[in-house]
């Protein structure tokens, strides 16, 4: 069963384990539970993420509340910081807290590249700050 | 892509769910990644688990101990407590640092019935146990 961002999320557990934090991708099915789900799971003992992983060839993509309340929902019951990691073609990745996010006016969430690169945090970032938090 | 264990691995994060406790199930083909993944990983904010699923219908079962450090190896990456979670038909779930496991002669894991009662937690324990524990 083939999944939408397949390659991105595999992409991105692959930067997690080389930066000595594991990382585990949802399964495709979702588990065959109706719980809400990450797409990535990493966790380093000092830090633990879950990451709803986005990519889009335009400069802005628009991702439904129900994805980032799961999102939330999971992390704080996981005891993990939640955070949207977004692809757009030919840059780095950027990764952003969920509540810096634009609702749109149909209650879902925009995501352009400008808030991306202007609010979000890069790679190294992810792993450093996240550090400084205690959730 | 079925899964040796799968409805004994969907059981188990049912019940973790139902203790209040975010579990995801590693996904079917290992996510494509080379890394060492856990069957199960989950958390509550106070606990991280990472779960070794293994089910017989006889009173031992034999465990390959490439699956035993790969589950240990995980855990010590990602800062959860590695259990190995037996269900031996008609009983109950039992739970097990790798750490007791008999080693066989043949250089992999033997566990038996009478091992899992007597050493093992019980399912209300590994959510207990597990938090006096500093990893």
């Amino acid at each position: 069963m083939s999944k939408k961002g397949s390659r991105e999320e595999r992409e991105l557990v692959h930067m997690l384990w080389s930066a000595n934090c594991a990382a585990m991708r949802a399964p495709a099915s979702g588990g065959a539970t109706k719980k809400p789900l990450p797409d990535i799971i990493a966790g380093n003992g000092e830090i633990y993420l879950a990451i709803e992983v986005k990519s889009t060839s335009k400069d802005r993509i628009y991702i439904n509340s129900d994805k980032i309340e799961a999102l939330c929902e999971f992390a704080d019951i996981f005891g993990a910081k939640p955070y949207v990691g977004i692809k757009f073609i030919r840059k780095k990745w950027r990764f952003l807290d969920p509540n810096i996010l634009m609702k749109t006016r149909q209650n879902n969430y925009k995501l352009d590249e400008d808030l991306a690169f202007e609010k979000g945090l890069d790679f190294e970032e992810l792993l450093k700050k996240s550090k400084q938090v205690k959730f």
